[in-house]
């Protein structure tokens, strides 16, 4: 029997024409055009493993891929070459390079990051909105970066779960939770050792609404305006904390729509929290 | 009969999933979702011009579009909001304002501006690639430029137009037309009165073709590397000023495909080049 080497893809993808990650029937699916095409190299069924399973019209600039090859011919580094030629124009590899002996995407994947990109501005151009959110108001950035600090540590995120999230455990380590303006985008980072079905988007729709919510006028503080802004910060990030304590999903705002999200890196390396991976 | 006011709108979209500008039966195009929004606010058909009739998958940045209206109650700016909220995600309404009295977005056009974007990476996000021309290598901004140089000016454009092209006269006024980087992104930018049918991917596509064909070794001179790169230029201009005189679309490159073309501005002025408009 040939030696099975492991390999793994960076990939980035344009989520809008796809179903999501997972391969499903009838559906469009970026697992299953990588599988596609790396069949039609080896001949023969070849599966693929994703670190992240992005659900349908989330975009991906940094996911990573593996599967196991028998073709001894190819340095592991044409892999990059080679699928491009086969794969549609929305789903890139960006790099290939042989991965440990018993290397696993999911399993193994130490940190995932996501960016979440929100357009403020008045009249937005047709291509922005098709990569981020509309929001028409600037949110304050103090009062949004209150909201993310609380998120960050390990925490039971029951309340930023989908209903259908069938995870073991609703505990998720963050290690980062932030904001920033580039221009008229906004921008949400955050990174942590795994992440509920449809998180990111939960957290970013909550902390908008309550953005929206909360005023100066509405958290009772007309005086100083440095004193009322350090009031709508703090009453906010109050909100995200009950919330979050409440481990009530009905509580959280709106989930935000998919375009605007993207899985943009994914790191391995020791691990800190999470269940260790069994070794067989 | 109420006073119908002409109103001017800038406005920009994502071709991808449009069959083009021009109104066509059972086709999805920018002048028909513009047209439906407007009938809708109106409550009968209201027909609208533009400024460039781009083709099928090509964007717009800065596309004009002219109509007239017979509700007295709104001002002319208020229609970019009423019209956004009407409008699909991929097509909006940048700036609204009342013209002059016998407007028409394409008679008067005086200059038209488009950008064509070309991406020269190993290995491009696939989100560059759905607004861009994927070309592997880094082709000579120098000789570039030198045929780029060649096409300004009032020329009988026949080798660059689509066998197809209906135009009276194929005889165009280039203003400008030049090569610049940014990054890993090449652009070329061409303004003129009017252009032929496919004139900007025609272009494109032949500049790039003989920036592949013509090599230092292949244009005869091996000794100083600065004289064999005057010799490259020079021989790149030559090869497109035959095809231009020749106005034998058979000698022209491969049109560049349509999602790298954004109709980037259009100029209202003092025209001078190109039929004046009749005036009734």
């Amino acid at each position: 029997m040939p030696v099975e080497r492991p390999i793994q893809l960076k990939i980035a993808y344009d989520g809008t024409d796809f179903s999501g990650w997972q391969r499903q029937k009838d559906e469009r699916s970026v697992q299953a055009e990588l599988e596609k095409a790396l069949t039609a190299m080896h001949g023969h069924a070849v599966t693929v493993t994703g670190a992240g399973r992005t659900d349908s019209g989330v975009h991906a600039r940094g996911q990573v891929a593996g599967f196991f090859t028998d073709i001894a011919s190819i340095p592991a580094e044409r892999f990059t070459l080679a699928l491009n030629a086969l794969l549609p124009r929305d789903l890139r590899v960006l790099s290939s390079a042989e991965a440990p002996a018993d290397f696993h995407a999911r399993f193994d994947a130490s940190l995932r990051v996501y960016r979440y990109f929100i357009t403020c501005a008045q009249t937005p151009d047709p291509i922005a909105l098709r990569y981020s959110w509309f929001w028409p108001r600037r949110p304050s950035i103090s009062a949004l970066n209150a909201m993310a600090a609380v998120v960050q540590g390990e925490h039971d995120f029951s309340a930023f779960a989908s209903i259908k999230d069938k995870s073991v455990s609703p505990w998720r380590y963050v290690q980062d939770s932030s904001f920033w303006f580039e221009g008229e985008r906004l921008v949400y980072q955050i990174s942590a050792n795994a992440f509920l079905w449809r998180m990111v988007r939960s957290l970013v729709g909550t902390m908008l609404r309550v953005s929206s919510d909360v005023s100066p006028a509405a958290s009772g503080d007309a005086g100083n305006s440095a004193d009322a802004e350090d009031s709508v910060d703090a009453e906010s990030a109050r909100i995200i904390r009950n919330i979050l304590d409440s481990k009530d999903r009905s509580l959280a705002g709106p989930t935000a729509p998919p375009q605007g999200l993207f899985l943009w890196n994914v790191e391995y390396g020791e691990r800190t929290h999470g269940r260790p991976r069994k070794v067989s």
